[in-house]
C-alpha cells in the first residue's frame, strides 16, 4: 500500500502513525537490570540487523529510500543497536541499493545505536566520505552528518563465488580490500569484514575450511575488529558450523567472529546455539527474515531477527507459574534463558517484520514473529469479547 | 487435484505414478556402514513419524483413508521405521481421524516399519484389538491384520489443558489410561506415552516442570516404553527445553524419553540439538511440516520431518572440497555429523512433503524440504540446458 507513491509527507505520515502504532504492551524480552548489559557481560549477545542492507539487498523488489530510511529508524526505537544501513555499490550491479545517500541523510540518530555502511571498493568508501565531510565541514550549513561510525568490506571463502561476485579471485579480492580498509581506518571508521559461502558454495561444492580460516585472519590483520562469517547459502549443520569454527579458532581470535546464518534448511537458530557453545558472541539477523537466496528461488534466506532474539531469551514472554500444583510449598524455580540481547523489543521487531514485508508484497518468513502477532490479535479479540460482556 | 475425487483405482494410479517420480537422484543421508544402525549405536537418533496422525489431526481439512494409506506407504518407502498411522478416537470430536480402520486396511507392511496408532481411551482400543483379532482368526479369509505392533496414549502436564481436551483432570485422566495401558500390553502391544503442554500451556501460561516430570514417572510405571514431551504450543527455548528436562530426568531415565517439539516460533531444530547434549535419543517430527497449531491460527505446528533430518545430518548432501587450494598437499578433513537418523532417503521426504502439502492445498513448511526441491529444479534446468548444446 505504502510503496508507490511514497514520498517524504508520506513519512510525516508513517512516523506519526508508527508514534500511536507503537503503542501496545510491550513484550521487552530484556530484564530491567540487564538492559545496560555491556560486551563486560559473558552472557550478552550482540545482535547486529543486517535488514536494510544484506536483507533488501537480497529482495526482488527495490523499495524507495523514504521507506529504508523508515525501516531503519523503527529498528533504533525497538532496541536494536547495530544496524547495517545500506551499501555504497554500484545501482548498475544493485539496484536495490540505490539512493543510500538519501536514506543515510534521512535517518535519525539514536546516540546507542551504531550504524555502519557497506562498501565494496576505493569508490564506494570515496561516496561515504564525502557525505561525511562535507556535511561536517565547518563551513556547511547543513544538517549534521549521518551517524555512521562503521564501514563493512567482503569477500568470500572460495575463488568460483568471489568471481562470480566480484570478478576477482579471493587473493585479489583481499589485495584491493586492504587499501579501503586502511582509508577507512585512518578516516575513524571502524572496518567489518564479511566472509560469504563459509560451508557450501553453490558454484564450487563443499568449502575448505583452512580457506575460511585463512581468509578470516587476513581480514583481521587488516584491521577488522570483527569477521562476519557468513553461510550465503544456508547448507550450515551444527556439525558442520562446528567444523569450520574449530578450524577458524585456530589463527583467529573467536571474540572478533561473528555468525551470519541463513535458515534456508531451518539450521540457522540450532547453528546459531552451536556457535554461541563455542564462544561466539556476535550474530547477524535481518527482520522479518529480509532477503532470499538468489540461488534458491522461494528459499528463506537470513535468519530472522525475531527469531533469533525468541531463541535467546523468548522464555522471559512467559510469566510465572500458575496454575497450583501439589503440595510442594513453594513454586518450582523458573528456568531462565542465560543470554542477554540488551532492550530489544520483540514485539516492536514482529510488527515491523510484518510491515516491511507488506512493504515487499509477501509474508513475513519469522516464525517467533507470525507467532506472536498471532497470540496478540487472540488477546486483543479475547479482551474485546470480554469488554463486551460488560 | 487429487483429493475431490480419490477412490482405490486414483490409488493405484498414484502408485505406480510414485514408482517412476521417485526414481530420481536419491540424496540419501544415510551411510552404508550406518544403514544397519540400532539403539546400541549411542549416535542412532530414532525420529517418529507422525505426520499422519498428529499432524493430519490438527489440519483444518480432512483427507480421505485412500491418501492418508498411500502418505504413510510413501513414508515407509522412503525409509521412515516409526509411523504414527492414526487413531481411533470418536470423529464427532476428531473429523479428520474418522475412517482409522479404513486406512490400517490400505497400508502395505513393510517389515522394517513399526506401525502405531492412537488410542485415547478403553473403547478405542477395544476398536483396533477388534480389527487386529478379527483378521488374525484362523477361520477368516480376510487379509492379513494390519502391521500395527504399538499403542500411544495422551495425558498433558496442566489440569486446564486436559480438562479443556478431554474433559478431565490429569491425575483424572492417568486413571483412566492405567488400564488402557494395561489391557494393550497383555494383547501384546507396545505402548507410547504422550504428555502435552510440557513448557507452556496456551490456558494456564508456564507450566511447572515437577508436574511433567511426575506425570512422565505414572505413565512410565504403566508400562510406557517410550514417553514423548510434548511443546504443544512452540514456546520452548533450548533454556526452557533443557530446565523442564533435568527436572524429568531425576524421576524417569532419559533413554525412554522422547522430543515432540513443535516450531511455532523457529526454535524446534535449536531444541532437538540441545535434548540430544543432555541424552534423548528420540525426536517425534511431521513430514511436511504437517499439523497447524489450533492455537495459533497461520503459526507452524509440528516440526518438519525434512528440517530434523537435515539438520542432524544435511551435511552429507554435498560431496567433499573440490577448489584446491594452497599448497596443503592432502584435502581438508570433511566434516560430518556423528548422527545418524537410518537409511532415510531426505530427497523422498521431501517430495511426500511437498506432495501432501499439496492436497490440503498448501505449501510445505519444511525449510529444507523446499530448499532441496528448489535445488534440484535448478540442476534439472541446468541439465536441460546442458543438453539442448550437446
Amino acid at each position: 500500500m505504502l510503496y508507490p507513491s511514497v514520498n517524504s509527507s508520506c513519512i510525516r505520515v508513517l512516523r506519526s502513525t508508527l508514534k500511536t502504532t507503537l503503542k501496545f504492551k510491550s513484550f521487552s524480552t530484556s530484564q530491567p537490570t540487564l538492559s545496560t548489559a555491556s560486551s563486560t557481560n559473558p552472557n550478552f549477545v550482540k545482535i547486529v540487523e543486517v535488514g536494510p542492507r544484506d536483507g533488501l539487498q537480497n529482495e526482488p523488489k527495490p523499495i524507495p529510500p523514504p521507506i529504508k530510511a523508515e525501516l531503519i529508524n523503527r529498528l533504533a526505537i525497538a532496541g536494536m543497536r547495530n544496524i547495517e544501513a545500506g551499501s555504497f555499490v554500484s545501482p548498475k550491479w544493485v539496484p536495490q541499493m540505490a539512493g543510500t545517500a538519501e536514506v543515510l541523510a534521512l535517518i535519525d540518530s539514536f546516540p546507542k545505536t551504531g550504524y555502519s555502511v557497506l562498501v565494496p571498493n576505493q569508490k564506494g568508501l570515496d561516496d561515504l566520505l564525502e557525505i561525511l565531510s562535507t556535511s561536517t565541514s565547518p563551513n556547511s550549513h547543513a544538517k549534521p552528518p549521518p551517524p555512521v561510525t562503521e564501514v563493512a568490506i567482503f569477500t568470500s571463502a572460495t575463488d568460483a563465488f568471489s568471481l562470480a561476485n566480484t570478478n576477482v579471485s579471493v587473493s585479489g579480492s583481499l589485495e584491493r580490500l586492504a587499501p579501503v580498509a586502511r582509508r577507512a581506518l585512518d578516516a575513524g571508521l571502524k572496518v567489518r569484514g564479511y566472509v560469504s559461502v563459509v560451508v557450501t558454495c553453490p558454484f564450487s561444492g563443499r568449502v575448505d575450511p583452512r580457506r575460511v580460516r585463512d581468509v578470516s585472519r587476513e581480514l583481521a590483520q587488516m584491521g577488522c575488529y570483527e569477521v562476519s562469517l557468513g553461510d550465503t547459502t544456508g547448507a550450515g549443520t551444527p556439525a558442520s558450523i562446528l567444523g569450520m569454527l574449530e578450524e577458524v579458532a585456530k589463527e583467529v581470535d573467536i571474540g572478533i567472529l561473528a555468525g551470519h546464518f541463513h535458515d534456508t534448511n531451518g539450521t540457522a537458530t540450532a547453528n546459531i546455539m552451536t556457535a554461541l557453545d563455542f564462544g561466539l558472541r556476535t550474530f547477524d539477523a535481518s527482520v522479518g527474515g529480509l532477503g532470499g537466496c538468489p540461488y534458491s528461488p522461494g528459499a528463506t534466506g537470513n535468519v530472522a531477527t525475531e527469531d533469533v532474539i525468541y531463541a535467546l531469551t523468548g522464555d522471559r514472554l512467559f510469566g510465572d507459574i500458575s496454575e497450583p500444583y501439589g503440595n510442594h510449598g513453594k513454586p518450582a524455580k523458573t528456568v531462565q534463558s542465560r543470554w542477554d540481547v540488551g532492550p530489544v523489543d520483540l514485539a516492536r521487531l514482529a510488527e515491523i517484520g510484518e510491515w516491511i514485508s507488506g512493504v515487499l508484497g509477501r509474508e513475513t518468513t519469522s516464525r517467533a514473529g507470525k507467532a506472536l502477532l498471532a497470540r496478540r490479535k487472540r488477546e486483543e479479540y479475547r479482551k474485546r469479547k470480554e469488554g463486551a460482556k460488560l
